[in-house]
């Protein structure tokens, strides 16, 4: 069956195989000291237009955010994020877990805005309670928005006035990067946060995220927390020789586009048929709301997850597409929906 | 100027610093293993007729939450709490910093109930989230509001069903227990809990806290985790020597009996004049609505916190009463009261 | 220039890519629930005879060290160590960082003993000291050491009596189980131990541990351990079929074996020219003891890293083979050393 | 039957209590922000010769080590320790619960000097090591010995030269500053220290040790971390008058220097009367060295703590003397002694 069940379920794009097989024998230097991880560096630095920036590549997601986060904040410091935000929600307290709390503020579609930061930084007034000290975002985010290039700006202006941290989540910065509605790049990214980082895990690599560390007050030692919370790979040009594939002749931006087009085929055809969405995505996440009896068939042809319930006889699941999502995949799932009886008017609307 | 900012702005009633004093220059076993300790503890365990009750006697309360909790949960299971909880919200993320998330439920009136737990045991299904494991609750709340043994029943039930730990913080279990519609006894709630506090700083003693450990799981090594946090205090029988007062004559309940009964002459007098409040409390802390003028002008005579803005006119403000709270003080605030012109009906009304 | 600085300097044996490869674009389930990963734990199951052990593969050693150990104590217990162990000096704290001790004892050969076991538990005797509850060895040893079957069982029988978890890192089991003076399998050490892993990383996959777990006790809820730690691999598969590769066909022992034989070449080669060693070691790590001059030399030829200095004129060096050691490599090696002047006997002798 | 078990088996000195019964009812600020701290503070800050050092009074000794040391360090840097070191053995791991490694050397007389400490930082050179930033030192020491004004002075230097933080654990700090060997003031201490703490409990306060700040990066945000740890005490000005008296009129010194001259006593008699020490102390703390026979009959007249062993038929034990400690004890334990045989010249010699 085919699964629209996330966007890790293929392993790399085959010329990032393929670069790994050739360097398969040669003798490297261990730990990401090696020539593929500094050109790969260079490649991401001059993508971001910004050559002081520093570069580590690590292999996961929550281990990328619990050392980045760890590393920005003082033991009583803590990070504002959304309430849906990956590290509120999906992984197991690992911030928590580095000592810190998250403070998550409840949002509409997943974004944080200055509002909401100025309004967490408000409760916390003295030293009975934590200090609020970053600001933490996803690009896109746990429900398929993105941030658009004011919004960025508005949140990086206000973090820099309170002297917060602006934390950019990219696990799936591509899918942000190469939306029809994007108007960010990555140096723009890298000139309003402190740090984020461009996943691979999610668009095509077999793992790796990159992160970029911007401030220099986070710059120093970094290395030592890498290896401490056990993300310094032994063979660490494995994580650079993908991201030399990435940023070498816009592979990172091919397929993440590749993503984006096959989930526009599938959002396009959805509402044409009348479906409500739960989440105004444009990215590779959808969140169509489907009637319980037409999710209980669409389980016999295609994999995909729950999301939530919406009323007592609707529910939003989640369709994600991914680099390597085909052609024949979208269609088996569009055929079985065109076959399905439409929606009546004002039965699945989002809340 | 007479303060009503909290309950602990007065030392400890004479008997605990006359039996300090009596004590002082007899040599005593450190660490809490005194003859003084062992009475305190023995004559805690009859107040909660729970023989097999291990109690030891901590410092403070943050000290008392912190090795508490962490000492009840493995690495990756949290504790559910209002998010008007103390540990949520004033301890500095004390819990995080133990490696814990707290699940912060938005309560009415401060108080978790069954259905709130559920709640959020529902939306934590899998190794990606947190595990809920415990349910902590404050009595008296944080807002003055207590649990009546229906409520504290139906939360016992749930916790044993499912397996969470239930740790009731006591800080101000004095205030809880002697008000006019408390239905609880301290039996009561060592037969409801797994573990709970009987709180002694906000309650007449210069300081400590009696963490009372029910559930056979909990007590193995305790005093490894008191030591480890810095809680265990060298000159531990002065823990001791106040938890004997406090439970000797009944001292513990008067002295919150006072705290209650000059709060409900406050509480009365306010309603006879048509003030609302924002927390239905009938314990020694209340939480009155008043107009942006007089809370300024009250500031000239009394001292007091400020809780929160109610509206573009009015805030709530705490005030707290204490075993020494003395008719003079409760006088002079209610005579500004009295002066002040009364509320038009409408205006101050809680949300 | 040839590296002998370590076994992680080549990526993974031709038939690890290759099945890599071939399942590039099947649709795999994420986070290790997938088939690959289902048969390769069976596949060890059935090596180390045991069907009951519960099996998870974590992408790296430290990471798999740090997830165990804190897995398995209490916040105020510690694990016992060789000075010399990984988790000691090597992994920046990365086991204090979740908060425990590790209690390093000195030893001659990188091994712990009976002994030194019973020695760390007399002196913690009370609640003011860490509670010692495991003994974390490694096998081969950080000096190239290794266990025999009466000393694993002495060890054993002596953490069961006192109810320490026996826990051992096989980052270099592949080396250990085949080295010349072998008498443990895996079985055995599944029979003697609570806990171990299996080193992927260090024996010709591109990474991977698998952690094997013996004990009920230390079973449940372990995902979430991996996953709040972020050793949760989206794309898990590529960790089972890497397995799935090393126990079919007995990959994993020949090429463990294969740098067993290349460091015995060494080995002879040396002791015949009369050098010396500063750890007796019949696996893949090599320590000789050369002149200051020598080393310098030998620089020009080859790569490796300094152990320690021996005397005023000589130190040891660290010379690593691996399962892609090449005999041209060695012979590199060799013809240097036999061109270099024989030691003066006596002059390089090991402490 | 007399104690010299501790020096904190007693209260307080009656001027101590008697200051806290004067200021009983008094209504008090909260949390260290009321006056009698405030005066405590200016009152150490002359005392130091240094009025702007920050100064925090914390319940207790733990409590202030580990909130020192979690203050001052990144997640990856380490303390460089004395083996014998409280922080090292008789915390319960309370460094290691907020994650660092305590870096322990042997010392023969429980003293680090410049060249231990070069030798810890000379075997941390890169990122797979923790990084060592503090030097925590006692004084005086866990075995009775103190730091000469010259001793001091070379560590400072190395540790300024070396970027590291020095830090004092003063818990015993009046039995150093008064011993008949000092030559170190608490102005000298500030002068050559990052942080240090002044000890009241072992030196006649009921609780209370006054956490001394000097280097400006270490003082931002402090009252963070004692709120999180747990050990900032509602009714804070209690170990505010606490200090006021210590430090008015010297009854520090005073209390300290009546410990001294009843250990000096005691020590005097077991050198005349042939026994030896297993440690230099001229503190408060003793540790002779006696046959088994006597240590059996002895603890039928007093009672104390066994050290260690120091050969088949002897044992060192400690006596400890305090600001409490009567003629009459010493009396008692001198009568016993004297009444024993003299030991067997050359039987009891310390290792």
């Amino acid at each position: 069956m085919y699964s629209f069940t996330n966007d890790y379920s293929e392993g790399a794009h085959p010329r990032i195989l393929q670069a790994i097989m050739e360097a398969n024998l040669v003798q490297n230097t261990g730990y990401s000291l090696d020539t593929h991880t500094s050109h790969a560096i260079s490649l991401i630095r001059q993508e971001i237009r910004c050559e002081t920036a520093d570069v580590h590549i690590i292999p996961g997601g929550t281990q990328t955010n619990l050392i980045a986060i760890s590393a920005a904040l003082k033991p009583y410091q803590a990070v504002i994020s959304a309430s849906t935000g990956h590290i509120n929600v999906h992984e197991t307290g690992a911030i928590e877990a580095t000592g810190h709390k998250v403070l998550a503020m409840d949002t509409p579609d997943g974004k944080l805005t200055p509002q909401l930061v100025r309004q967490a930084l408000e409760c916390h007034t003295d030293e009975h309670m934590v200090q609020p000290k970053m600001v933490y975002i996803s690009n896109s985010t746990e429900v398929g928005t993105q941030y658009s290039k004011a919004e960025l700006e508005a949140l990086s202006h206000l973090c820099r006035l309170e002297g917060l941290w602006l934390f950019m989540d990219g696990a799936r910065m591509g899918a942000a990067l190469t939306s029809p509605v994007n108007d960010l790049t990555l140096a723009d990214i890298a000139r309003l946060t402190d740090l984020f980082y461009i996943g691979g895990t999610k668009n095509g690599a077999l793992f790796g995220e990159a992160l970029v560390i911007l401030h220099e007050d986070l710059k120093p030692d970094f290395r030592f927390l890498i290896k401490q919370r056990g993300a310094m790979l032994a063979k660490g040009w494995l994580l650079g020789i993908q991201f030399e594939e990435l940023f070498r002749d816009n592979l990172f931006y091919e397929m993440a586009g590749h993503a984006n087009a096959m989930a526009e085929t599938i959002r396009t055809a959805l509402t044409d048929l009348g479906y409500a969405f739960a989440s105004d995505s444009r990215t590779n996440q959808l969140f169509p709301i489907f009637s319980d009896d037409m999710i209980r068939e669409l389980r016999e042809h295609i994999t995909f997850e729950m999301n939530r319930r919406i009323d007592e006889t609707h529910c939003c699941i989640r369709l994600v597409t991914s680099w390597a999502t085909t052609q024949e995949g979208v269609e088996e799932l569009l055929r079985f929906v065109r076959a399905w009886p439409r929606p009546v008017p004002g039965t699945s609307t989002a809340p």
